[in-house]
């Protein structure tokens, strides 16, 4: 697990189940179970994408880091004293200690507790006590990450030329984003499970809700469960959901066109490296959150917002990460591959920085819906890991509910052909 | 463990193994240590011989079910609304979830809990959703396991072409078993431990009681320790007990004789891919039933019994299974490999469907001495994985008295010779 | 890990990752986290090398005996009849049944628990129950491994033809050892931890002492931090040190040579197969002990000494092993390999048999600095392992002060191509 995938290991094996890859059906068996795959995944997908990797609120004075770990990296994010967030990897250029071994902190400069070599925030080595006249500072200082930050998200790419078009996809982004002002917000909560299923498990079960109206009792007070159906698709029992919320969409597309808030959606999800999805959409009952009444958790808006009722803005970035950001508040979520058969889901929830607990939020509230369909999801998830490591399990068909599972596979699926180069 | 051995993986070291096998000595390190091994040991013994998976009594009425795992497979034993026992692989069509996720319950369909897929008790789908207009039912039922059910004993193979031989198995064991009536049985306790050793190594201990005298002081309160031994090489010290046990078998034979129950033994353990042994033995003590004084464990006898006095019906049958079959009581064991060095032993006590807890019987008595039977075996077990782990371990001689671990051994190397087209 | 490691298997990604080694440089990646060279390890290194096993102070009477477990080896040291120490692989020769489960204990013969095949403390096979006729005990005794005892430490090699070197190692290091006469010590106390990473840099923190100034407080009360620097080289914070250690080397020489025993280091890492240094140096404080203040821990001191400032002498031998032995107690460290990131550290502290704990010692004082600092230790090593297995490391170089570092890796590496037939 800690030697990443040589691209020419077992070729052969893995052409053969990417060329076997059947449109509209789930993967095969070995693409969820196989050590060698997940291997394949760390570097073909998860060294090369961009990652969505932390928040800016999360570092926000000059100092102040975080350690995100992805497989067997860790990145060290950290504010510079000229406020620009560095990525470095975790690593002494000595004898190889990891550096920071906390989750999050404040340095002044970056000293590895074994033989206090030290690094300024920027990665350039200080000091490294007596070494031989040969010794060239300037040869090992901290090797960087790429790092990019979105309207207060923050990416990066452990490949050495990261995908190219990141750049479009940020242009395109942000101008949803902005009204949310996420840099004038703080963490009001974490929360880290691990699941027992493969990683893409995790992300299918993201990208429908089908799986919804009988899974996600707490969701669907708000979330309409008819996300993912093509209009005509939408099972009779789902009609009347589905009548509030056509009537709901006019009334917020109404409400954004008035305020200048862009409201299209957009859908690149498997045409290119950097796929994504974005889209305000309307929530149901009061129409303002993720609660189970659907007003807001927070009384404190984000940003300069004069209205709560501004449904959900959700993105989905390939391969690990999608988002809400409401009226009142922010949820993101990160996936990280642990093994083959256990998967990281990171879930953050952002306030108004000056919103103050207990007056203006409660944390119960504002976490109760995602913490609950993450649990049930979690429980999904495992059935599924179980099932497909069954040899009597075969890959079926996909609904057309499941278009964007479709989406996520077939992206997945290019990203392995062009790491292998086989397309 | 979640994908199983291609046949023509390493051919050449496993076929130099088995070819090196030396009949009378115990097997070769590898066999008990290696992951690859043990992937065969799943393709060629447990996925293609007949398995004894579960009691009827377990899954009296119509929809009652339950899940047994082997290796990697999961299989739902439900009772059909025909009463006829149906086993079909526990995984969902669409996505491939694992159905029914708690070891037994009842059932109207079989609904998948993830997107409500839904399944009759035969195994065909019922309902799925929204779907594509090509999407055909008829398709997609759960896929069905081979099943025989012979007198109240369940059966399973996971095999295409389950091995033909076993007809003639259940033919000359039914006149055995049938005066127990386990139809009319329930289960009174099961117990399920987890042995720190090769699924073979649990096996081979269970097919000698060269250690028995040794190392189950419960067991041969009425169990002769002289099981296994030729008449004439009974060690000294077990004499006194194999005069008893001549004595007893010979007012046993006469007892059967009267009631017509059959008496003579069959042993075929390594000629035949259903290798099996039957054999009515006396016991020790008062000669009743497994207990410390011998005396019956349930006033309430099996089936239509007028003498408590009938020995213990044994059954062996490779690859995994031994039973006991008493007048008052039943005890079924069944190994199921987990890793190269993890087996779970499962046992279950059944007594006649009308006795009543605490009445009739008591659990502990009637549990007792096989609970620390298995409790010492596990001990050996553990101890002998550990030895033949070392890289001074070579095989060494069985003696005459374990000429039934001979056959085991002799029998499995003969499975994996099939199944690798070496014979 | 049961298996031990094939010469021939992968041999040019070891001998490429072999031949690529810069001296001077900390080791690759896959040399710390790979299975496979895990396994060549245990078999090029822990099964050819002499190993320090035990102190004959464990097993001072005739049956005493010890189990040392080495990789997926296990080894019963016991005293024989005639007080020599016997070394014996810890396995049956009937089923492979581990036969000594405890991890020291007494005995008259060694009777395996499974079925009573009876060992004399020779190894002999006096008893196995009723064989066939060609059953031959004499073929069938313990399998004998290597065993010297030099100066009250016992070391054991599983080796066929083990290093021919160390009778000479045994030589030169006897004349200094012999003054503390171990064998009339018993053991105080014993602590084994798990450090969560690869044996080398277990080994490799023990041989510097660059991070001891910051790292480990407890020990550099008397053990001074300049220990591995060459004279030139003594960074300025630790010059005020150094000016103390001269001063007592003097007269601590002075002192030595007084008593006639030797005093001049020997310094042989790397240039033999049993590759050793002796060194007897000041401590600082006191200068009696390794405790805070200096002072002895044991005020009954070993031998027959006068005088309780006589420093460390310091043992360090390859592959796994250092001691120190002081005027009043010895301490003892032994390194064995578990998984490629998991290694056994047994620390054992001596003191004069008739010490007498409460009275001429206290036991909390007696382990304090080497608890703590191998607590230390255990951090240290477990994050050097997190960073080398993350992909971006790279070998970094090391400092003058870690030349019995590079030593080690020096001598490691030569082990492995004198296995693979490479140099």
């Amino acid at each position: 697990m800690t030697t990443l995938a040589d691209p020419s290991a077992e070729p052969r094996a893995t052409a053969d189940l990417i060329a076997r890859r059947v449109p509209g059906y789930s993967l095969e068996a070995p693409f969820y179970t196989s050590p060698e795959l997940f291997d394949l995944d760390l570097s073909a997908v998860f060294a090369r994408s961009w990652l969505f990797a932390a928040l800016d609120a999360e570092i926000p004075e000059p100092g102040d880091y975080t350690t995100v770990d992805v497989g067997p990296y860790s990145v060290i994010l950290v504010r510079d004293d000229d406020e620009v967030v560095r990525a470095l990897h975790n690593v002494c250029r000595h004898r190889g200690s990891r550096l920071l071994n906390d989750p999050a902190g404040s340095v002044g400069n970056i000293v590895c507790g074994y033989h206090q070599w030290t690094y300024a925030t920027d990665g350039s080595l200080l000091h490294a006590g007596q070494q031989r006249p040969e010794f060239c500072k300037s040869d090992l200082g901290l090797k960087p990450v790429h790092v990019r930050e979105v309207s207060g998200l923050i990416f990066i790419s452990l490949a050495e030329q990261p995908p190219a078009d990141f750049d479009d996809v940020a242009a395109r982004i942000t101008p949803y984003l902005v009204p949310h002002q996420l840099r004038r917000t703080k963490v009001a909560a974490r929360v880290d499970i691990i699941e027992e299923a493969n990683w893409k498990l995790v992300m299918e079960n993201n990208r429908e809700c089908y799986h919804c109206d009988a899974g996600h009792p707490e969701l669907i007070c708000t979330f309409f469960p008819t996300y993912g159906y093509p209009e005509d698709e939408i099972p009779a029992r789902l009609r009347p959901a589905h009548e509030r919320y056509r009537q709901a969409e006019a009334e917020l597309e109404a409400r954004c066109t008035e305020r200048g808030m862009p409201f299209a959606p957009i859908e690149e999800l498997d045409n290119r490296p950097s796929g994504f999805r974005i889209q305000r959409e309307a929530l149901d009952a009061a129409g303002e959150s993720y609660t189970l009444d659907g007003k807001v958790a927070s009384t404190r808006l984000l940003g300069d917002f004069d209205h709560a009722r501004l449904g959900r803005l959700s993105l989905h970035i390939q391969p690990n990460a999608w988002f809400h950001f409401l009226s009142d508040h922010a949820v993101t979520f990160s996936v990280v591959p642990l093994a083959p058969d256990r998967t990281l889901v990171r879930s953050t929830w952002l306030v108004h920085e000056d919103a103050v607990e207990g007056v203006d939020y409660d944390l119960d509230t504002l976490t109760h819906v995602w913490r609950k369909t993450n649990e049930q999801d979690s429980v999904f998830c495992a059935r599924v890991q179980a099932g497909v490591s069954n040899p009597a399990y075969v890959p079926g068909p996909y609904a057309p509910s499941e278009y964007q599972v479709e989406a996520f596979c077939a992206w997945y699926v290019d990203r392995l052909k062009e790491y292998q180069g086989l397309d």
